[in-house]
Formats: structure tokens, C-alpha cells, sequence
């Protein structure tokens, strides 16, 4: 159930000494006979060194191998930072005999340090050593920063299977953030059908988490397709096994998210677009008011409304005096104005459902948040990332 | 120094039972000889109804008075709620002999619930009678919800002056929130001039305060100008004045905002434009990463870029690799890298500056905002508002 389940992959995760006495080194090679590949990165317009290097690499649809690391960003550390991305390519080519191109780089943790190069050279050298095809959990388990489980999901077909790998416990937002994702098949891909879909499906379930609202450097998500299963699914039907596994990875990431106590679904129906739900939803989850309220479980719908609120007319057209809102099945708002009492909320359990209907259109969009804590404040207080 | 320090105004504050043995109700009355007023209110579409009321009352450049409670917001209250803030004013209106039109109503507290109309009858009735020329203290305290203390303000010129006083702790964020305003001149001012220059001085203090992100539906700034000193000053005296104003009132709000530990000033220098700058101190005040980093002494500065970084090209232009920040005096980001270290900055004190030179234009923004800390979960996970 990891990255090295699809046929033609090996994987390791090794300890370099990029962080102490952890797994932090990892590399995933593709054995082929496909290197088709697609990658989505950040959409910050202030990215990592290694950001900039797997994009130039993935140009061309294809990739050999992907070497990753925690235990520092290598983002904002000018030409020498992108040297060292570099060079990291190049250590990972020359060991596998691959072309440099053909090598992404995925790096994680805090901005503004260069890289321990002497660490990674150690770490290209160990994990080289160590590739498995039983490797992908060891592999997740050395992409972790503040994680407090590895994220491994896989899904599988008649005669072919996905696999994917996932880090990211804070700065889930919308666009990604701090979030690494390694997804695999052994599937026959052509590479303008991997981009798209994968497009597609990073859209519908990483673009759906919104932890803090804070959106990373460093982001990447890449698909990469072995063909080693000798099978050729439909689009449709990749597509949709694509978008499962996204899904899968997605739920762990924010069920993890950094120090939360609930994991909260918000999601909005009747909307006139996909655009307006998804803003409506990503306002509500915005809310420091709201997230707050729900980890003292409090249902607070006036929080849920005000949020609502701030979204503009031409971005979200619906009339206030429309809104409905269920928090865990309970409409205490219909109209815009209270309905059922807020005491017959039972907020405690981890799962939070705030249901919008705003009776604008015929779209929904679901959305995946989670509250603000104490623990939040202290690890993102604590811990320099 | 406060809302009766101007001529012509008598104030009240008392405790009419909204909340437990607190003080709940506040009146304003400008005894004139003019009733130039000007206002401005929340820009969220989902707004409550004595936002309705007041919009109305003001459209004519004229009000004889505010009332203004705590213990409840009265939004999301429907129909009914509306009829309650309109009775609220005739009432008023009927005890002090003016038309209900010239009486605006502000409201603060719970979303979503009705206003206990008996109370807020008796409130008028020892309001009136309480009126007094002394009254601006006990007028601003009756306005407070999480407040520590009450805000209030006074600027003295040649002959006439300006007093104001402020409520809001949380909730404060661009376009205003939970924010109730009330500023008093005897200065001789033209409706245009008033509306003018309101609208000015909100831009540059009120809408440049961030502190949680969140709107209210509440907000509201009011101008009352008695023109009791038969002064009229030039208006670019008294813009500089209620400017001036403005600022001291803004001060003390973040100082005051919930939970907080450090004030955090974000200033932006060679911005493309004003909008430019705004929006890239926005996003930095809006990271909840930084934020807590703040809290935490953490001099972050990789947290600032990947925030930078969030706002889009066509709005801010500038080139991640000129960007410098500097922490409290010390540029530990030069063109967009490390610069001196991280432990030179001293982070001990209450005041954090923030200054990001974009290198772009010739445009400067500041605005203001605060950590996020354990206080500020407690307070908005256990207190309903």
C-alpha cells in the first residue's frame, strides 16, 4: 500500500544527518519500461531552488527518479540553493545512470538555510544502496517533517495499481503547501493524458485542503508511470483511479494536519459555480473565528455567516436572506437567520460537517479544514520551519 | 479626551441588563447647532440590522444621535431584527424630541440572537436620563464586548477639537470589524467634507488594521459635528486632525485585540502603488504561521516570503530576488536570501516592526496586526460572540 506497490518501482528512505538520528533522505526510481511523468508545483510566486529544477525537468514528460529530503527547504537560498538542487540531480543521475534531467528533487522544512551538500551526498549514496521494491514505506516514512504517521494509500485495478506517498502537517492551503506527493503506476500513460488528469485530480483533492491558509515554496505533487503492467486503461478509468487515491492521501494529510483537534468538511451546494462554491468554502475555512469556535465546540454559525459575507457578489452571487446552514445535520441557520437550536449540536467527535446551501445554482464544492488550537499555536510557535 | 470633550455633545453609559451587572447601552446626543454627520460601515454583504438602519439614517448627512449596545449584534435576525433596531430609534428619538432618522443604532455581541427589547427600553429611559457632558467615559465603557479597556481619544485645535472612542478586540480586519467607532468635532463641517474625509482617515487606520482576518457584519465608524465652536476649519487642517484621531483609536484597538502579545507593524516601502504595498503586507498579516512564529520570538523570515509570495503578479509587481525584509532593525533577508542571523534580532519586547522593501516603486504601506497566541484560542473558543 505505498509508492512500490505498481510494478517497476523501487523506493528507500535512509538517515543522512540532514536532521538527527531521522529518516530524511529519499529516493524513488522508476525501472520502466515508461518514464512518462507530470508534475504540479506551487503556485507561489516565491519557490524553492528544487521547485525550479524538477519543473525544468518534467518538461519533457518524463522522469527516472525522484530524490527527496526533509530537514530543510533549500527555498530562498539564491543561485548557490539552485546549485545544490543541481547538484543533487546530477549525484542521483550518475549513481542510477540516469540523465540529470530526468531526476526531480523534492525538498521540505525550514527556508533560508543552504543544505547540508556533504549530508546529501552521504544520503544519495546510502539510499542508491538500499532501493527496494518493498522501499516505499521506509520512503514515506523519511519525507516526514512535523507528520506524526506516514501517509502511504494505493488503489488497484484489473492488472494494474496506483501507489502514492504524501507529507504535510501544516501550511496545507489552497494552491498546496509544505506538501510533498509521490504518486506511482504502472500503468501506460501517455504523458499529455498523465498532466491532465493529474491536473485534474490535484485540483479536486489537494486544492481542497485548507489547513492554516498558509501556501508553501516548496510544493510538488508527481505522477510517475512505469508501464510495467503492460495495460493501457482508459482516460475515464485512470482518471477516476487517480482521483481516489488523491483523495485518500488528502483525508490523511489534514487528519494529521498540525495539532488539530477536529477535521472539518465544509461543504457548499446550490453554489452558481465551482469558483463560487469553492470561495464561499474557502472563506469559511479561513476564519480564525470559526476554527477557534469549533475546537472549543461551539457551533458557532454567526462565525460561519460573517465569513460567508466577505466573499464578493460577482465572485459568488446568493442572497443572505437564502443561506442555510447545517452543522452536523443540525439547520441551525435557514434563511439567514437561526432555526433549530445550536444545543442540539454534538460536536464531539473529530469529524465536523458544516453544510452551506446557499440556493444559487446547481453546484457543490466540498473543502477540508480543521480547527485552531492550542497545539497548533505551539508547534507552529516552537517549531522553526 | 473622549466623544464629550468636543462642545455641544452629552453622552451616556449604563447597564440595562443585556449583559450580567455590566454596563450594555450608550447614547450620543449632539446637541448641535449642526447635525452634519458622516459614516462608514462594514463591507460585508451579510450585515446586521442596525447597519440597515444606520446606512439609511446617514444618507441625508444628518444625525441628532447614536445608541450603541453591547450584548448582542443583531444580525441574522431577520425582519424582526430590523424592527427591533428601527424601534430602538424612535424610541430615542421620542425621548430626546428628534426625528427616528436622525438617530443611528450600532450593535455588538452574539450573532444570531434576538435583542432583549425590554432591556434595551430601559436602557433608553436611564440613558437620557444620565446624559451628561461628562458622560464619554462611562458612553465608551458600555461599548466594550472582549475588551480589556476602554478606547478613547481626543485632538485639540486652535478653538475647536475632536474626541473619539473605539470597541473591538477580535474580529479586526480589512473593511472594518466588530469594530464600533464614534468620532465628535465642534468644529463647523460641511456634509461632503465630513463624508470626504471619513472616508479617507478609515483607509488609512481602521482598514489598515489586520488583526484575525475576520469581517464582522457589525462595523461601523460614525462622524458627529456639533459645530458648537463656530469654527471652520480648512479641510486639509482637519483631515490632518481626525486623522490623527483615527490613528490613536487604531493604536489602541491592536494593542487591545484579543489574546495578543506582540503588536506587529508591517511596513511595506517601493511599492508599485498603494494597493501593492497593501496587499503584500495583507498577506504576511494574515499568515497564521507567522503569526504564531511571532508568538513564539521566532524571527521567521522565510515565513514572510512564502507569504509575499501568495500575492499575485498583477497586483504587487516586484521580483522575489530584490525582496529584503528586515525584523526589528536587523535585514536578516537580503534580495531575497539570508542575510545577518536570525539571533541578532531581539524579540523581547511588545512591539515587532516588520519592513519589506520591495524595491518596485515608490509607494509605502503600513499596516497593523498582532500574534497569534494560546490567549487568542482561549478567548474565541470559549467565548460566543
Amino acid at each position: 500500500m505505498s509508492i512500490t506497490q505498481p510494478k517497476g518501482f523501487r523506493a528507500a528512505g535512509v538517515a543522512c544527518g540532514l536532521k538527527d538520528n531521522a529518516l530524511d533522505f529519499a529516493l524513488v526510481v522508476n525501472d520502466g519500461p515508461s518514464t512518462t511523468a507530470a508534475a504540479v508545483t506551487t503556485s507561489n510566486r516565491i519557490y524553492a531552488a528544487p521547485v525550479r529544477w524538477t519543473r525544468e525537468a518534467v518538461v519533457d514528460g518524463n522522469l527516472r527518479a525522484v530524490a527527496l529530503n526533509s530537514g530543510g527547504a533549500n527555498a530562498c537560498t539564491g543561485e548557490e540553493g539552485y546549485a545544490d538542487a543541481v547538484a543533487t540531480a546530477h549525484l542521483v543521475a550518475s549513481a542510477i545512470t540516469a540523465a540529470p534531467a530526468d531526476v526531480a528533487v523534492c525538498s521540505t522544512g525550514l527556508i533560508g538555510e543552504r543544505l547540508n551538500m556533504r549530508a546529501i551526498r552521504s544520503g544519495v549514496g546510502m539510499a542508491v544502496e538500499a532501493l527496494s521494491p518493498e522501499g516505499g514505506e521506509e520512503a514515506a516514512r523519511a519525507i516526514m517533517t512535523t507528520d506524526t504517521r506516514p501517509k502511504t494509500a494505493a488503489v488497484t485495478r484489473k492488472g494494474w495499481s496506483l501507489g502514492g506517498m504524501a507529507k504535510g502537517a501544516g501550511m496545507l492551503a489552497p494552491q498546496l503547501a509544505t506538501m510533498l506527493v509521490v504518486l506511482t503506476t504502472d500503468a501506460r500513460i501517455e504523458p499529455e493524458i498523465a498532466a491532465e488528469t493529474l491536473r485534474e485530480a490535484v485540483e479536486f483533492s489537494f486544492n481542497r485542503l485548507d489547513s492554516d491558509g498558509c501556501m508553501s515554496t516548496n510544493d510538488t505533487v508527481l505522477l510517475l508511470c512505469s508501464g510495467a503492467s503492460g495495460i493501457t486503461p482508459e482516460p475515464h478509468e485512470f482518471e477516476v483511479a487517480l482521483e481516489e487515491l488523491c483523495h485518500d492521501l488528502a483525508r490523511q494529510l489534514i487528519a494529521d494536519a498540525e495539532g488539530a483537534a477536529h477535521d472539518i468538511t465544509i461543504t457548499v451546494t446550490h453554489a452558481a459555480s465551482q469558483a463560487a462554491g469553492v470561495a464561499v468554502a474557502r472563506a469559511v475555512s479561513r476564519s480564525n473565528l470559526l476554527k477557534a469556535a469549533v475546537f472549543g465546540k461551539d457551533p458557532n454559525w454567526g462565525r460561519v455567516l460573517s465569513s460567508i459575507g466577505t466573499v464578493p457578489q460577482w465572485l459568488a452571487p446568493f442572497q443572505p436572506d437564502d443561506v442555510d446552514v447545517s452543522i452536523n445535520g443540525v439547520m441551525v441557520c435557514k434563511g439567514g437567520a437561526a432555526h433549530e437550536s445550536r444545543d442540539k449540536v454534538d460536536m464531539s467527535g473529530r469529524e465536523v460537517e458544516i453544510l452551506i446551501d446557499l440556493k444559487a445554482g446547481e453546484e457543490k464544492a466540498t473543502l477540508l479544514t480543521n480547527d485552531l488550537t492550542y497545539d497548533y499555536v505551539t508547534e507552529n510557535s516552537a517549531y522553526s520551519s
